[in-house]
């Protein structure tokens, strides 16, 4: 048995490894900056595809979870992701959430600004956002990966930022670059339906070193002729067809209220595809209700009582509805 | 193609150390006891999981079966396991199949009494079963493992009893320790929906040989609150939830037979709960009806004739009803 | 990022090594032929299974695509098989189509004649048919490996065209036997699903490397009782119970045509058993309208404009009638 958490950039070093020896079949353009950092372009110049998109999927949750997509039809549409973790604190919130602002403006970039969320297990070792220190988590390792859902690479500032940030030497840096409007971007997007539930949960104030186990699933739509559209098609398939189940320790009464306000039907704009909204709230994310981002049905398991919570429901008539032409 | 059968035990070799390898962050806690045997805690001290119970259940099955949870929530239920082996009887009886007793009173132990039934392919090391002279088949191995439904480790004076009927050193022989009532016990029990059909098919008389493949699913519920709410749960999904799938040769008669008679709905207590089932026998599990041991549904192919039986039905709206918080 | 095209013999190398390393388990009996070259039986004298099949469709596809059973029974069938790739066109047509044709005559023989459509990757070191020239991919190895669906090992008449053809050393081939009435041979007949949407595709005049993605899913019978049973079932699984996912580039108009052209229910021969019609034409393949050769179901996104087309659907209430006894 080791000693200490896992550490999720060295888990995810074997995956990044298998997607540089499979880059030409996954039509995946491996690379490096003028620095020596390895960039993997998985949907800018390159095509990617789903197979791409779920294997960043397992590195962007360091190794600790395990994403599949299944070719098996059902509520009317062909291909699902199932997720699942039994680190799901560690998978999902100190690797796979995009939580991590990186941005540069005019005069750092020489060009135009650049901003991006970054996701994936690098963010555990800069450790720059406040949730590290909530989930007492700090990886150390000479390697890391970040993923990023952008359509071009970062600047040199932005690169020289996160090197520092995670002390790590430019050899020892990769980043993964993934448009939503992608196959692998989309696809690596909706593999965050687990992510989600914790996000939602971690707002709501549940305790989260009490959630054990998690695992999930989720439509994969075809991607958006456009980075709006995309967006909204890879929330709407977390909001409206995500279903999750998280298996929790601790208070017993915790774990129910947590079922009832997790699934995305509490929130007042339930109902209403994520691009009708994003563009009414000006396209300021934070302006959009919070209690939107959940998945679509929920089901909590309390360790102890061995109870079982259920709540919210799929609406797949709005995904067919919202995803499918004449 | 290796002479003779597979060896169940050095096919779970390559299981047991990648169960060794990733025990920190399974939640598996790995140590020797005073004598040099590996010691697995997947559940008593340590917390575990469902992967680890995953993972256990192929350690189970001799190497020579396949157990995935598919998060494809339907019928109610979120969490699914799936089960397939192209070498059943091997897999499932002669490995999985949780037949050795192994007891110990006060006197020997100097302590509690103990009892438990041994699982795993160690069984075929020790062959103390009647069963395993009609199956043909004795296993050697150098390296054996031992799984137990317990929630203390074995007393040494049956580890001593188990290296004696495995003829193996203290350092060949792994035991893997999961409760019932853990998320690892009962994923590894639910995953014994398949070994339960094979059984009940060896009880109904029918000739084990001449079933060539089988596959099986049920839904994985969450842990009892303590080991009889949990051996309920486990039970409850195989006889309620459980589906079955066996492709057999030999005469057709006998595979239409099997089918007709293997569902669980052909006992006189189906549709009550085992737990219920198992307190009004004061429980004594050699009271309950044998029959009642079986999948809910089950299809039961025949080569030769090239057809299929179905037999039997889910019984999903009894699980949600005994499983679920309101 | 490796330069070129995937080479599917090389990449089908380690499947093969694992079907040999495998062997007795999957029930595979592996001998080489007077001349050198490896024969892999999985259903003539050997017993072969559902493992093997799933390997040998792996092998089939030249390690591009990924196929799985999934034992979750829905539409009262309990097998299901999973096919995906992020390289369709390569897996699918380069490499899985059963298009070489390999005839020999009494007089070549000395015997029985023989004739069986080759698949597998050695088909695109050969090169023989025009598909090839449309797919502007030829591969280059020192190994390869042919899968025949036949009752018989081929004649060395045919081995030796097979060498010559494929420019091997007798050393450097595989060739894989899998009778349609076998276990294996169903797995992997039906695992054509992908494959059958791909080669419609091409009959409808589709641009094949507009398609950039694809999966398809399909239930997996018992063997027939004989050849003709076994391959109306496996083509009626496809025609009846497939559903195929294509993601495609290109032209949009394109791709909607191709969704409403594709589903089988477009033939005139639609709600008949391939068995029936077979038997009508007078066992003359080529008689049978080509239209009938398709999934059951189909959904076609397009990149660029985003859209999902979907049309036809499951007719499993045929299949249950044909595959289930009484």
């Amino acid at each position: 048995m080791s000693g200490g958490p896992a550490s999720v950039n060295q888990l995810a070093q074997p995956l990044l490894q298998g997607l540089l020896r499979d880059a030409g079949r996954l039509r995946v353009s491996a690379t490096h900056d003028d620095a020596g950092v390895q960039l993997l372009d998985a949907g800018i110049a390159a095509t990617g595809g789903v197979e791409a998109g779920l294997r960043i999927a397992e590195l962007c949750m360091g190794g600790l979870g395990e994403v599949r997509l299944a070719a098996a039809p059902h509520e009317g549409w062909p291909d699902w992701l199932q997720v699942r973790s039994s680190q799901p604190v560690l998978a999902c919130l100190a690797s796979q959430y995009a939580g991590w602002s990186l941005a540069a403006s005019k005069e750092e970039t020489g060009g135009k600004k650049f901003f991006a969320l970054g996701s994936g297990p690098a963010r555990a070792l800069a450790c720059k956002e406040p949730l590290f220190e909530e989930l007492g988590y700090r990886d150390t390792s000479e390697h890391g990966v970040l993923v990023l859902e952008v359509d071009r690479p970062p600047p040199p500032v932005v690169v020289a930022k996160v090197l520092r940030d995670c002390a790590l030497a430019a050899s020892g840096l990769a980043i993964v670059l993934t448009p939503t409007a992608s196959l692998a971007g989309t696809t690596q997007v909706v593999a965050r339906v687990l992510e989600v539930a914790l996000h939602r949960a971690h707002q709501l104030g549940f305790h989260l070193p009490d959630i054990i186990e998690g695992s999930g699933c989720a439509p994969l739509p075809a991607p958006g002729a456009d980075m709006l559209q995309a967006m909204a098609r890879t929330n709407d398939a977390i909001l409206y067809g995500g279903q999750v189940h998280l298996t929790v320790s601790g208070d017993a009464d915790a774990a129910r209220a947590l079922a009832l306000a997790l699934p995305a039907e509490n929130s007042r704009d339930h109902g209403r595809s994520f691009g009708e909204l994003f563009e009414q709230a000006g396209y300021d994310f934070y302006k959009l209700d919070g209690a939107l981002f959940a998945p679509a049905e929920v089901w909590v398991s309390h360790l102890g009582s061995g109870k079982t919570w259920h709540a919210g429901r799929l609406h797949m008539e709005l995904l067919r509805q919202w995803w499918q032409a004449a």
